[in-house]
């Protein structure tokens, strides 16, 4: 892996950079869609390839779970059992054990959990976490950390941040240990909201010298001024000359924000999970493709969007496609998000090239801000 | 319209042709994937294309309830409504009336029904169903009819064959005072299971001189041989010069004999709804991939298949997706599936200009009836 920063942006933190993986270069900033069961819901590779996406997340939690390990090993890992040809980011599955399991229990050496599919219990250790991203061949792969919620107690939010340490700690040792040739493994800034203890949490992580970081433990239900001061607080105290990832942003105003904190890297549900629910982004924010003022809408999502949805659907047709449940509701919806997404990015990219940035994000908001205000979707 | 017969079997009916219409020009035999809510379930447009589909059929009782002919018509017509630029063939929604709502009654002027969708009461007569079709803007149209099943008593099919002769004139009637530009009408020959009503249903809608025949009231319950028996006493019955299409056929075993008794074009949700389930078409037969058996597989569904599904995934993959319920599971199924039929019946139309047809159906079915008779879903 090789990360190198190609400009940075005078009145702010953002910043242009090429990210080089074992399988291709990555313009930054980038997004990268989810495929948490080694599928970005609703798309074909080929459907990603067309719209300039070359690094993809996926789960290894739900992997893990389903088809199981063995299955992906026998494929040759997850990028032959897919069919992808381009980067794989693979996320740890603390998210998701913290997220989705009714019983999981942090012990000293691991974590143990009970399946939200089908309730058999498993063990997940920092090395098994390292190992199984290994298996699968992630381009990038995470430590095992452990999230805390918006309302945590210090106590509680500084065991997690000294647990999420040692684990990391853990993890890395062990991955020197077993290969150096093979991806990339990250470590996870945790440390709820509280300023000493993220300034703890990514000391100690800075001090083991991963090639990567994340911000974990935001977007998980605090306000956006309370997102946005964390985050910013966090990446300042991240080296500059590394790749820095945030999880779990997908809307413009979280990107644009992480963006002009300086991050790198991020990866979110939204554009696509929304997409199946009939919201779509416009330029002037989200729309409801299900909404009556649609019967007859002759007019694309967005009139000025390029993307092949916009270029040969009406609304009303995508309309009647989700009253009826058609799977093409979802195809072309999924399809026009990410466009937008990807559009969205590669534009906050040019300008900062072009040293504009601060007035780009000024005048996206205020055009997109404008629908939002109307709509009964307000997001955030 | 205009039809031309190619090539003429000289060992049974099977023939050739060209079938030019407002959208194109057709070669036959085809088969036409069946897109029921103005989508073919699963495939984009460009898909379709790229498979060499250049003619679909769409529902009429299903685009009457929803999304309503007020909605086509603002958008100028179905093919501007769903952004298709081929030939559609819509049905009459006889058989819909017939097979899916749970309140019918035939009067002599039109059907009376429930809605299947919301329970609202309808009526279509003759006329209406014409001005239908005729505001979707179809290719092909086809009268509305009374369809009977399997089991019924010669009285009542014969009532329902007097009653479908009665609305095919009247049908023919209205579209003659309408409009002699626009699409193509044909007729549809009733008679249930009785040779002699089969005869008189034929004899009184070609005195009618429709442009095309549909042949209704098969592949609903029967056994196959019935089916075959019927079907080639049936199309035996039509004119040579015109085109005849049978309803409802979608398996290699039924299009074959179709094309055995001169049938010119076929249409079956059978190859996309299977798809959906996990079924796949083989050359040795079909195959559920949601099998244990496919588990470590890193086959394709069928290994001298050039699909892209086939070229790029392998079994355990897609029986992952299905597994996982994932939509990818369904848009790769559908693709394989739709391609191996529009193969089926590229190869049959070759054989039959080759002069080689019987043998191409009897080398076909030989080797397709080997993995049949293992598979738990025997079809037929």
């Amino acid at each position: 892996m090789k990360f190198m920063v190609d400009k940075k942006d005078r009145d702010s933190s953002a910043r242009t950079g090429k990210l080089a993986l074992k399988h291709g270069t990555v313009k930054t900033p980038v997004f990268m869609p989810v495929g948490t069961n080694a599928t970005v819901k609703a798309m074909r590779n080929d459907d990603l390839e067309a719209l300039g996406i070359n690094m993809i997340l996926s789960n290894t939690y739900h992997l893990y779970l389903r088809p199981g390990i063995d299955v992906i090993k026998k494929a040759g890992g997850l990028h032959s059992f897919m069919s992808w040809k381009h980067n794989i980011l693979t996320d740890s599955g603390g998210f998701q054990v913290f997220s989705l399991t009714k019983f999981r229990k942090i012990e000293s050496d691991g974590v143990l959990f009970r399946s939200h599919i089908d309730g058999s219990m498993h063990k997940l250790t920092p090395e098994k976490v390292v190992d199984i991203q290994n298996i699968l061949g992630s381009d990038v792969m995470m430590v095992l950390d452990v999230c805390t919620g918006y309302d945590t107690e210090k106590r509680e939010a500084e065991e997690a941040l000294e647990i999420t340490s040692t684990w990391a700690r853990r993890s890395k040792l062990h991955w020197d240990s077993i290969n150096k040739e093979k991806g990339s493994l990250w470590g996870i800034v945790q440390g709820n909201f509280y300023e000493e203890l993220r300034k703890r949490s990514a000391e100690e992580l800075i001090s083991m010298d991963f090639p990567g970081y994340a911000i974990g433990g935001l977007s998980v239900g605090e306000p956006f001024q309370v997102f946005t001061h964390f985050l910013r607080y966090t990446a300042e105290l991240l080296p500059v000359e590394k790749p820095r990832y945030v999880m779990g942003i997908g809307t413009p105003e979280y990107i644009l924000e992480a963006v002009e904190s300086g991050i790198d890297l991020f990866d979110c549900v939204f554009p696509t999970r929304t997409a199946r629910n009939a919201m779509a982004f416009t330029y002037s924010g989200t729309v409801s493709l299900k909404r009556e003022s649609n019967k007859y809408s002759t007019k694309p999502i967005d009139s000025t969007c390029n993307c092949t949805t916009c270029r040969n659907y009406s609304r009303s047709y995508l309309r009647h496609l989700f009253n009826t449940r058609e799977i093409l509701a979802s195809i072309l919806t999924t399809h026009h998000n990410l466009y937008f997404i990807m559009k969205l990015v590669e534009d906050i990219r040019n300008s900062i090239e072009e040293g504009r940035f601060i007035n780009f994000k000024r005048e996206f908001l205020s055009n997109y801000r404008k629908e939002n205000a109307k709509d009964d979707r307000n997001i955030p």
